[in-house]
């Protein structure tokens, strides 16, 4: 099989602790005859052979077939947004610490990319969320979210209110510290310290969370992936807010501003070993069915 | 317009309030043309005239083009599982109390018939739940809920403990008082009750919610409606569950017993007014954006 | 009965609305044979007679045996940090919206003072909270909290990682957008909001409530109101995070910043018409026992 | 010293894993010339020798200076129930899985009873329940509860409808699966599942957890351990409920029935070595703190 012939490595930045991963999967690679590229600050990092072809995160996404990202899900949610617009697939290998997006452990990798070059793979499409912000009527630039657009109060004790759509339906006005538009990849992070479900990766929706909402019967709504979510802020001048996407990046926001969140064209493809579940990675992450010492007092 | 020749009418159950509605109802559908069935019961406690046709839920599924449910959810609830396989679809009128999905106000009875018959309606599908009992490897009768299935423990203090699966995928196994799964319809009853999100009517979602779980982080989950559902019952002998459809049929439930649950064939189709709005009912219920007194102290 | 001889009148800072009420009460005062000293700000806005005496909060919290405020809690939360080292008690007008500790509707002012001057009243003591924040070992001075000491991180969007003890033992390490440490009175305010329990008034005890805590079982905590909690704020150099009392005192914390919470020496005093009652108080706000339309759909 | 002279032993019942736990716990008291009095059944199981000692539970409670519990949380509570009426301590020794109140591990058992025979130990007392069935006027006898006071419906799935009351002052109605009053020593236990807080074990006060409520906002409140709290069960004949005390022990409850719970006389004390640190247990039972694999993704 002819699969991934150009392959892409970047690591966690600034965490010499990588290092050596990136160097075993660089070698491994040019074993298995894949053409390399190291993105550059993970190349130097690293200290790859000189002859091995470094390139811009842009430039991986460009000519990538396969792009193997060795960190944390930090690092992937970062490498995400630049590799999903160009539909270039990821493989995660974590660093000891099992996430939920990099599910192959540093021992495991050798096998693993020999198994998915042989096309031996489970190939994962996640929803992404686009998101914009309208001020004065003129919309800005769209932000990709792996995971969420979270709108939160800057002065952080003092709540926010605002109203929120789903197309031209609205659906409330809420007073709350802030508001989470979540995938269903992002269901499992900031959402769910929110107190918002869990969604399967599969499904087609978006969670809508309120943080800390001051009416309690203000939950958690569960929306259509097709469906168009809108956040307009209100109050008087003097409130400054931030929608920020993923904890990543930022942008200011003032009384009357709307966001709009939808799903992105571009998807998120993930390269999973043949034995990869969701929900074992779900159990293994939220402690489900611990044995010893795991559960409150009888009852 | 020709549609809804038939009508179908139906009150809630031993419930003399609702006569006046259910009488004042037939003599509008009279007035308007159409050939009206009552059925046998509320025909009886609304004292009908002798004159009009009668017939029970059975016979109403088999020729009415439309029925008119008075009363509650409750009773809309019930209609709904002898008439969605039918395809039948459904108006609910209620008597003073706005209901989930019975949203026709008494004294708006008459304008929104008179609108529907002239095809100026909203016509809304909403997604059912199959669920079956498989004991010694016999599956059991398919049960049809609108709602949501509950799997609950008949000793109600001892905890149930039993395991999830997703298709062929295993969940998690818990510790719990029950386990429901919900319906977009029913996401606002029980399910939202034991702590569910609230899913979107129009969600091909279901959502997975665990009653009172032992482990702190057993969060509900919401899942694609064309994947099944299993829950399979552990424990020793001498421990008796519940499988109950929409909190109305139930089914003894031992150990080893195994409860699938799917999105069912049939939909059930709901007519509402041109005005209808999700998101109103749902802020009226949850007493959402309140006024005057609707909110704990200042922060 | 000679009590009260000497009442305060204060109002809700720059609200026009409040000025009738003012100057009804203070009219009414006068007419009870009472001495009445106006807070400066609110004279002027009420325009009372010139003849009235006015004088700072800080005089009125000297001289005064009884201060009246008009306005919501918020404004009440004010004034109390104000009295509550003076041991002055305070009783609460609404302007048309019940709050938690403002409870006198207007209209019912006039019979209410009667019947307090008359001895005819409740007086509740309500514990308040103390607040210190160590830097560098060095103690800063202490703040008065009627609600809550809440530990916030100014750049909302990053999680705050912190440690919290209880006397000199640890209790825990919390990675959350912050933490709360409520009063009893706080305890229907911003505690509630963050899935704390409403602590009965007269119960000596303090809420810990972790905000959108990452490890879902770390749960709310009551501990009892002599003990003394420590939060120690851990992070590298760049984390920014605040101290605020009762949503209106702010202060800059640091990584390595110790804040203490514990019970404050003073009390508050609120009086109350003899008919108060708390949990009438709680059912209104919190919209419990509501009758049609209260409920989400039958199960 | 002269403390502890007389002491029982208790294993779990029906577990042939404690009989080598039970006799080494016996032999180890015999070394340290204590009078051994072991509970019949526990006896027979781990077949001790026949020279030692055996009594009832009830005669362990007339003669015993401390009791020795082998077992997990439900065997301690068990236990309890008939010692603390009369204030015989009881030290718990669990099976290789700690517990809420049994900390001591078998390999340390040894250790741990000379310390206490020498004095060092911690001596903590908790507060109980004493909770009573009013029936047409007529007071049932009071049972006594360790950890929480249940009221739940029989028929699992239909709602119950009961009010609440402090002392005189009526707290609420309520819809829900049922209701908890839990202790401080119960309040990791069901009432945490059922979303109430943690509460102190030395805290004075009484935790009230409705179960499923109808009403979102129909919170847990925490009330002070002097006050007694009252349930009224309501609804029409047919309804059956139970009321069921730390999970062991149930009564039949019908409409018009009063719970009466109230903070019982006894108290329950145990004995724990020096080291003992609530947090430290309530850390290891809720996974606080976890290291690796222990969070959600990144934000």
């Amino acid at each position: 099989m002819n699969s991934f012939q150009t392959v892409g490595v970047i690591g966690k930045r600034r965490d010499p602790q990588v290092a050596p991963t990136v160097l075993a999967l660089c070698q491994e690679l040019q074993g298995l005859q894949r053409r390399v590229i190291v993105e550059r600050d993970s190349a130097e990092l690293a200290q790859v052979p000189a002859d091995l072809e470094r390139g811009t995160r842009q430039e991986l996404a460009q000519r990538c077939d396969l792009v193997v990202v060795v960190g944390g899900d930090g690092t992937l949610l970062s490498v995400a947004r630049d590799m999903a617009p160009a539909g270039v697939p990821i493989l995660g290998v974590h660093q000891g610490r099992l996430g939920f997006m990099v599910d192959v452990r540093p021992e495991d990798m050798r096998t693993t990319l020999r198994a998915v070059f042989d096309g031996e793979y489970l190939r994962e499409e996640r929803l992404l969320l686009s998101s914009r912000v309208i001020h004065d009527g003129v919309a800005g630039p769209a932000q990709l979210a792996i995971n969420d657009v979270v709108v939160r109060n800057m002065a952080s004790i003092r709540m926010l209110e605002f109203e929120t759509w789903l197309d031209d339906d609205f659906i409330s006005q809420h007073r709350a510290d802030g508001f989470i538009v979540s995938s269903p990849t992002g269901s499992t992070a900031y959402a769910l310290s929110g107190g918002g479900p869990v969604l399967h990766p599969a499904l087609e929706a978006i969670s809508l969370v309120p943080i800390c909402p001051h009416t309690l019967s203000d939950r958690p709504i569960v929306v259509g992936a097709r469906q168009r979510v809108g956040i307009v802020l209100r109050g008087s001048s003097g409130v400054e807010a931030m929608c920020t996407c993923d904890g990543q990046t930022n942008q200011r926001l003032l009384p009357g501003d709307r966001i709009e969140v939808s799903c992105a064209d571009a998807r998120l493809s993930l390269i999973h070993p043949k034995s990869y579940r969701y929900f074992d990675i779900l159990r293994n992450k939220l402690h489900w069915g611990r044995g010893p010492g795991a559960e409150p007092m009888p009852r």
